[in-house]
């Protein structure tokens, strides 16, 4: 692939993630049973946001933050016996809530793309 | 839903859309047997994007305009016998190749998304 497809592949990867990192970040805080912090979600996240672009880990705090700011996260800080302090985070209802819209718009939109890349929609 | 809801809605579809309006259009141009103008490309995706955001005709043209600076879309402009001229747009080869790094790109997240939803990834 020469350097301009390249360029064009990252472009696109990176708009596609703006969209669905914040879809998935609720996903997992919804699924898991305890609060988590940070880098216990980026990891799960890192390997699958492929081509190229993955998630960096710089890039969830500010999501996270924008999150709790709009009520989806709640957050503690607790003591760690590794290093600094870790804030958890935890799903509100209002998060269960938007996550659900969200799931709803994802579907539609995802359908929409397949359905245009098989040549049925449009 | 309540308005915190969906304006949360709104400005995740919104940015689901910013991904995938390009890849969406790459497509309708490359199954399209002749060139389109923009006002045809729109009318074939406005209902799909959904969620209270249908894609605005106004959204389109910078998108590709974008994408012929670029190099993924040509353009000859024709006259037309109802208006004013008309700019038909057409998918070049490197706007093909493009299209395959696009679909793959698009495949890759999509599936990583619905894991993630269906609680099998993360």
């Amino acid at each position: 692939m020469d350097a301009q497809r390249q360029s064009m592949l990252r472009k696109f990867q990176k708009e596609l993630n703006a969209g669905t990192v914040s879809l998935v970040l609720l996903a997992v805080l919804e699924r898991s049973p305890e609060p988590m912090y940070g880098y216990e979600i980026a990891k799960g996240m890192s390997w699958g946001m492929g081509a190229g672009v993955p998630v960096k880990h710089g890039t969830l705090y500010p999501v996270l933050r924008s999150m709790e700011g709009n009520g989806l996260l709640s957050s503690r800080v607790e003591p760690s016996v590794s290093g600094p302090p870790r804030k958890y985070y935890s799903i509100t209802d209002h998060g269960r809530a938007v996550l659900s819209d969200w799931r709803t718009a994802w579907a539609c939109t995802r359908d929409f793309v397949d359905a245009t890349l098989e040549g049925d929609g449009g």
